[in-house]
């Protein structure tokens, strides 16, 4: 199947959109959260268990995966799908956040990339087109430009230079890729001007893309100015295109760009919060380590249908946590995930009865500011 | 349901035999295999999968739960089938194995033996009363009497010593019991001692239980020598009663002690072995961090019909393994059960058919001597 997106329903009162996301492997209801299987899995999670309880797509990382197992053997096994038995669309990165963000050692020229491998130190060198063929190999429905990603807060200059070279590496991933059943983004920059944003977006969608994310942001900025400068970067993007807004995923910061109209989302906060103890309730955030739950015999959150919540206490997973029994981490990313996938769920059907924006209010109202940041 | 033991069929060319036993939680097919759920949980299995690759019946370890999170807090949640969310059959041990064996600070006496926590080096008393008590909140539906275990190699006088108090506190634990739906199994002892294990027999079996274990086995000695005392010690049971061997676990002695007519067997080393990468196959043993298996697309056995199986591949097993992803270590866990469940599901069958020394056969001859030692 040829990529293609259609926009199904705008909410009457906001810019929040219904869509369909035809890729290779399935079809797509947006909005969508891709939980994050870094190492072609989400941790600790089963393919089938994921299917269960509503995910639609995966994101897994090229950066992880060009360096352990490496994607020439991943080509072998017959690509990521077969590879990691997930039947369902994947999209890939295209490894340059990781560069950016995991390596300090990385040294950037128009050419590519200079990084040393986190896990053993040894020297590498991406270049855009590099970026692709791997991606190829990988097989993903959705691959993405090798972008630069600036650090917050940074200096316009250089946020100007990494907007520039992200247009050229965009064209030369666009020159290279091939792969007709793999769609390739574009991706946005410009940090938090809103100028280099517009001039980033206008000249991206100049080269022509069958979607677009949007990088840069949840790298320490303040909340309000992130949704301003996202806002005004929507306003710029073609309506007909899918919309991503990368490595975003705690719950109120889902509903407001939803309400802004983006339409694909990855993050691991829900599964990292998981393992730390921390999960979304129908009421709040909580963390099952506090000694409040030792003699709690209710489940995580009694609003909820997960597999965790039908079937143990808060005390039990609280036993299971502190004596530092595995299968509380499962528990905990299963609901997390349940819920956040849930809250899509939700915030569809709210999407097409128009009354998004009161769906969000009542969901952000019962999480603190300090909740997510 | 009050319990009970059948004795349905033994081989007619060994003593394999095949029994249903009926608990308060239903009705088991014996010969059976217990997991071990140390602290509530078959690591980093949930109950439903259990259930699903064929346990019948788990086993939990009374010393872990009384320091964590312990027994008043289990009982308060509903006692331990609750509390785990495991409707099936429990069998908890008295916690002594793990006092004798965990800690090298206990000291014993005729009252009871002290000891040190393994968790924070607190100072404890467990008496044959306690072990009953504590036992009975946690409510499983077989329980066992406190005995002293021995380590090998021991003198002869101290396994004597050992066999004395496990007597006297086998009468102590049947007097202080009450709760008719859990049923309380003696302990035979007597190291590798002919004589001793008889006398420990005759005198447990006069005391009179419904089932009785066999301990002190699978703590250094050699097989052959375990398996000679161990024919002995079961011509001396009486036939009408299940036959627990304690802690033997290897897929080839299991079937050998169930050609002697052993009904029930608990192990942590299915569960243990898959942590390390290490699992049973049709064909012998393999362990999965082995290079070999980078690049081999075929799935951890042919011959299993397992989830791990049937979804993945060594080449992807291994990768997850070698990069630390937890649901390697899952689905290693899941295959080793599930290979366990359907080898005994498989014997039983055979001692049906009378058949179960050439099954034994052909199965032994699989592996080598020193890939169970």
């Amino acid at each position: 199947m040829a990529f293609n997106f259609e926009l199904k329903h705008t909410d009457k009162n906001c810019g929040a959109r219904l869509g369909k996301m035809i890729t290779a492997h399935g079809v797509i209801d947006t909005p969508v959260f891709m939980p994050v299987g870094t190492r072609a899995v989400v941790k600790i999670m089963a393919p089938d268990e994921l299917k269960k309880i509503g995910a639609q797509m995966v994101l897994s990382n090229t950066y992880h995966l060009y360096l352990r197992p490496g994607h020439e053997l991943i080509k072998e096994a017959g690509g990521l799908h077969k590879f990691m038995n997930w039947d369902g669309p994947i999209l890939t990165d295209s490894g340059g956040f990781q560069v950016f963000s995991l390596g300090k050692t990385f040294k950037v020229a128009d050419e590519g990339v200079h990084f040393k491998s986190i896990i053993d130190g040894s020297a590498h060198f991406l270049t855009p087109e590099m970026a692709i063929e791997i991606q190829n190999d990988l097989g993903a429905d959705i691959i993405m430009v090798l972008d630069e990603c600036s650090p917050y807060p940074a200096e316009r200059k250089q946020i100007e230079e990494a907007v520039e070279r992200t247009l050229q590496w965009a064209k030369r991933c666009k020159k290279i890729h091939y792969v007709k059943e793999q769609a390739l983004f574009g991706i946005v920059q410009g940090g938090i001007y809103k100028d280099l944003r517009k001039h980033s977006v206008q000249s991206t969608v100049e080269i022509d893309f069958p979607g677009y994310g949007i990088g840069g942001f949840s790298v320490g900025e303040p909340h309000d100015i992130m949704f301003e400068i996202l806002k005004n970067t929507i306003s710029c993007l073609p309506e007909d295109k899918p919309r991503y807004l990368m490595g975003v995923g705690n719950p109120t910061s889902i509903l407001e760009a939803i309400g802004l109209g983006i339409d694909m989302f990855d993050c691991v906060l829900p599964t990292r919060i998981a393992r730390n103890g921390t999960i979304f309730t129908s009421t709040g955030k909580l963390n099952i380590k506090n000694s409040t739950y030792a003699k709690d015999f209710d489940p995580l959150d009694s609003n909820c249908n997960c597999y965790a919540c039908q079937n143990f206490s808060r005390a039990y997973l609280r036993h299971l946590f502190k004596v530092g029994e595995i299968l509380a981490l499962r528990l905990l990313t299963w609901h997390n995930l349940y819920f956040l996938f849930n809250l899509i769920d939700e915030s569809r059907k709210a999407i097409a009865n128009d009354s998004f924006l009161d769906f969000k209010k009542s969901f952000i109202k019962r999480y603190t500011a300090e909740d997510f940041e």
